[in-house]
């Protein structure tokens, strides 16, 4: 129950983001809502793919639609305020990567895939909404840009690996990891930790 | 035997719109041939994986490859005339949006998935062709732009499963449906009949 | 073995094409190793869900990851020399092509899908690793471009088809096909041996 609360949120939050990009984009109503719902959407049915899990769960349960549409209609019809909130945005995003790549690694080991394979699927389920919703509107995907994102999802994927053996609760584990992934995330994001761009090609 | 004929129809109209928007992005015959190809045999590629369908049908059936190859080197050797035909390459690309997202609403249907599930696999497998051939060619995917596009989806795929529900003949329903969704789009560009950008950002 | 061995090369291959293609998009160190990733591992990912190999070959072994990340750090660190060794990138990227689709054949193959469908399904295989690359870059993917590339991939694909059909040894059809593949590639490069653009458009 927690989880599908969990899940709907990080639904709710990246739907936030796709819509905002949207908006940004100059979308109208229904483009927004398309890239929103593909937003919140992708990264779930991008991993149940990848397990054999058919029809994708999201597919099945209106309340995986709903949350999407409303969402991306509310922030287009407030976004003035949503885009000032422009550290709100980023803070949702971060919380939607850690959410889905914590439920992406648990969903993967509850279909007994390897505990490896399962912190890939992880990973890719934290990325792949965010990385369809830039291609679709030309941008390079985040992943690939200036911020720490695919090692912090990865090490929010190692942590509800390393709980599964350790055999903790999974709540608290997931917690943890979902924590991690957004604390990495948005200390990459003030503190401007980025990586060194190759030598010899400036910035 | 008629939902071949009108699967492969819809391709070829696909293909089409395809093989036009590579001949405008200046590819030459072989990429004019890969583009329609992927419009083409994409929505319904997409379709299968979301369903489990291994491997998909279409990468089963050489019709579903000749077909889409011949359209595509007709249109890269005739394009000046379809270039001025530029309203009946809209009606053909409204036209397959009609039989792709009706016959994957259908064929999901027939493989058991719930009703809902089944309409938004159709509206997927309708909208997927399309969308890729416009990431490929670097364009901001039609779903998002300035056209009811998803909804008119939507509403026929709506119609296969109340079609379904109520019993009535497959024949007839896949017809009201795709009909359905070939006039709303047609209404929509005809009229321009768009929703209003985001309030505050102007056009 | 070989086989193993021989993916391992052309994973290597294709990371470096993404790599390289990642330095000039001046991406960061993660930046480069997520794309070189992508581009290396992407190809077998899309066969394998075409397939219903659940979850893919690629993500449940651990050198299938450490090849690609290893090699795209290489190449970050030592792009200036890559850069002049332009002619040996492509020579690699065609190499990879050849490999990639040879082993997508013959893997499909060992699955029981018709050969027509193992060639489709090699063709993709070779080619959409690449096209990922392309995608998530902005690029229009080469497959597209004024190369042969689709048809290459198909003559190495129906080589080894046809070697299975007169019951051939798979190792010598392999090099074959992966040969022929990579020699199609290299003249069309070297003599710019391209198809005509539409007539009437000029270049």
């Amino acid at each position: 129950m927690l989880l599908v609360v969990l899940d709907l949120v990080g639904i709710a939050v990246f739907a936030i983001s796709g819509a905002l990009a949207g908006v940004r984009a100059r979308l109208d109503t229904f483009g927004v809502a398309v890239i929103g719902v593909t937003t919140a959407l992708g990264g779930g049915i991008i991993r149940d793919v990848l397990l054999g899990v058919h029809p994708p769960a999201t597919l099945r349960d209106w309340r995986y639609l709903l949350v999407p549409i409303v969402t991306s209609l509310v922030v287009f019809w407030l976004h003035p305020q949503f885009a000032k909130l422009r550290r709100g945005v980023l803070l949702a995003d971060a919380v939607g990567l850690g959410l889905f790549t914590v439920s992406g690694t648990a969903t993967a080991l509850a279909h007994d895939v390897p505990s490896y394979t399962a912190c890939l699927i992880g990973m890719t389920a934290g990325i792949g909404g965010g990385a369809l919703r830039d291609v679709l509107l030309r941008e390079i995907p985040m992943v690939l840009r200036k911020e720490i994102y695919a090692l912090a999802a990865l090490a929010g994927g190692v942590v509800v690996v390393v709980g599964e053996w350790s055999r903790f609760p999974a709540g608290p584990t997931a917690v943890v990891g979902a924590a991690l992934i957004v604390t990495i995330r948005l200390i990459a994001l003030w503190r401007r930790w980025n990586a060194p761009t190759a030598p010899g090609i400036g910035t």
